[in-house]
């Protein structure tokens, strides 16, 4: 019978699918919306700066790419799969990565999120289960939720997720698909390590295991050395690789990509031709052009440049301010800090006093779904300035402080 | 268990979800990319004609719009109900069409098929019914089946949907959606006349049913009387305005919109998070500011002018080319007609003959969930020029000719 809302003056019922009883907004999204309404500093979010965003170029991209539109078609309607210049620069591109690919075997999305929300549908049936780290990305979680698949976490050492966790999961569950952020991850900003993912690799071909590589921060490193992705380590096509332009180039373009076996995303495009019949041909000639007049090394490295500065100070102010009781990631790349706090302090009920004295983050607990990170934090360090980073880090160890 | 495709030297077996059983790509996404790869003349696709396409606006557009980007901060992530000044316009617009709704009334779509596909999930569970026209718009019947909702045709008569059929379907079902393209259908042309939308509309209300308007052709009229949409009859919010950029600007932007109440479009904005998190802000900005500078009614009433031509002429064309026992539509707008030849031709074996001889058309059958429209066919005016329509028909009336 599903669930229903009763406005008064409206339907007397509308009933809503089952699948939607308990969902409620993205709570990201939700503090989002939150803190952009007032003047609050926000590690909130995982926002690229604008300082980065290349809007000089793109204007000048674009405004040729329409003009020349009787040639790129791009204001026709276009192919699911996806602007055929893009999806041949991609294939080359990732070669970098360590994977081999022809274009056959890469798909555009609108977002790296699509991905993720297309594969459950291709793959998966209400009641599954699908392996996450613990703690994993939040939006997963309620992809799953809204799929009815139920997330099963996986335990990790100091060398990402732990082999033994895997196979006993397996073996209990006889799970289809495995979700990763095996770099930089979401919420922690930790890698798996190349031996570990080797490991990984072996463990999923062994048990035909579908391991969705999401790799939205990869390309953002600011120290240590680079590690192959999964998918390059993958020789019976069993990672589905997820990347994105939203942090090397722009999120409001909406532009993402998916690297698999045909037999991988032949299914996923076929979904995709109900949920969005195809990504904005504009927005993808706009980044493949991008791509192809050789911006992307300088760029990513200027933004690199530009993060570094900020993930450093971010963990010399955590230094500084925070209880000596709290630990934190140091992470290589990525966005995300995650702080651990002394263990009896709630974090969702830091927040609103956070807010009321200007500074947002996000709460550990939407990144467990089996309950934990009550004491958990992630801070976000690429969208603030230096002077807000001080700032906000220095308040919120005033809210910390009072609360301890 | 699901069913696995086998692919020599690849994982040994790549289960699919039980949904993805007997699905096949879009029929019409398939015969487009066969006629695109040769010199056919397709009456096959709902394009737009490329000379529609206001290409200078839009590039002057653009590049303002992303030198801008530090005001209107295109570049960064939106929130998922859509750009704000475009939710204004919309709002605003619609009253045209007699819909009194407000800016929270109002979300934006990665395109108007969006919106069913996330209506669906939203509203209703695997083995649900949706009362649908008989025929109706191919690319619903697929999402239905992916959603493993069983589509159930309602006949209708010169006025359209028959409200007897409704009553009839409502007591036998208990559905709780009916999909409408009541101006200008997909794939006959026809439209529901005004008296009996407010019949339909008041047989909701009794039993509430949430009615899907998907009306991406409304506004492109080349003769009679504008009638007013089904959610201006609407006074408790039993439909579900579904409206797109994609026929009078540009399908390649992928923007469209759902007008709803709130209690009917927050749950979709909870999908559609997990989704693709938000439509492109670019493309969104593009729209908005092309409509907020005046540019629509000018634009759309060449539209018109255009169109109209090409309909006359396909029209008269069929007069002088096709047998004089085929029968077909006369629409007063949109982009489609609809062609019933003789009873014993089967127009799906007719297409490879037609393609040969350099002209595509859709068949009927994949129009109707119940079998019929086998000596059916969707012949499509809005793309083709005058010379392409008059080659076009008469080879298709030679091969016709043939199997008769």
């Amino acid at each position: 019978v599903g669930t229903g809302l009763k406005v008064p003056g409206t339907m007397s019922r509308i009933p809503l699918a089952k699948r939607m009883e308990n969902m409620s907004g993205n709570v990201i999204r939700e503090i989002l919306k939150l803190t952009q309404q007032s003047q609050v500093i926000s590690f909130a979010g995982g926002l690229p700066s604008p300082e980065t965003f290349p809007a000089e170029k793109l204007a000048d991209i674009t405004e040729r790419i329409i003009k020349d539109n009787s040639k790129n078609n791009v204001l026709q309607y276009g192919t699911t799969e996806g602007y055929m210049p893009l999806r041949e620069y991609i294939a080359q591109w990732v070669i970098e990565r360590g994977v081999k690919a022809n274009t056959e075997e890469v798909i555009i999305l609108s977002g790296s999120q699509q991905g993720i929300d297309l594969a459950c549908t291709a793959f998966l049936n209400p009641g599954d289960c699908m392996l996450v780290e613990r703690p994993t990305y939040l939006s997963v979680l309620q992809i799953l939720k809204m799929h009815q698949i139920t997330p099963v976490h996986l335990s990790s050492d100091e060398y990402g997720v732990d082999p033994q966790a895997l196979k006993e999961a397996i073996a209990k569950y006889n799970p289809r698909v495995l979700y990763l952020v095996p770099t930089f991850r979401n919420p922690s900003g930790e890698s798996i390590a190349l031996h570990r993912r080797q490991e990984i690799v072996e463990i999923a071909k062994k048990n035909n295991l579908l391991i969705i590589e999401d790799d939205p921060y990869g390309l953002l490193r600011y120290s240590g050395q680079a590690i192959p992705v999964m998918k390059g380590l993958d020789d019976e096509g069993n990672v589905l690789y997820l990347g994105s332009f939203s942090k090397i180039v722009s999120p409001g373009l909406r532009v993402g990509y998916a690297v698999g076996r045909p037999e991988i995303l032949r299914p996923m495009v076929i979904v995709k031709q109900g949920a969005d019949v195809h990504t904005s041909n504009l927005t993808q000639c706009i980044v493949s052009t991008f791509c192809r007049e050789g911006n992307l090394p300088s760029h990513i490295e200027s933004i690199c440049k530009l993060y570094k500065v900020k993930r450093d100070y971010m963990l010399s102010m955590l230094d500084k301010y925070f209880p000596k009781k709290a630990v934190w990631t140091h992470p290589e790349g990525g966005l995300f800090i995650w702080v651990s706090l002394p263990g009896d302090i709630d974090t969702n009920k830091l927040l609103p006093k956070a807010v009321d004295k200007g500074v947002a983050f996000i709460p550990g607990t939407p990144f467990f779904a089996d309950g934990g990170g009550n004491n958990c934090m992630r801070l976000n360090f690429s969208c603030a300035s230096k002077e807000e980073i001080e700032k906000g880090i220095k308040s919120l160890a005033e809210v910390i402080a009072e609360a301890l």
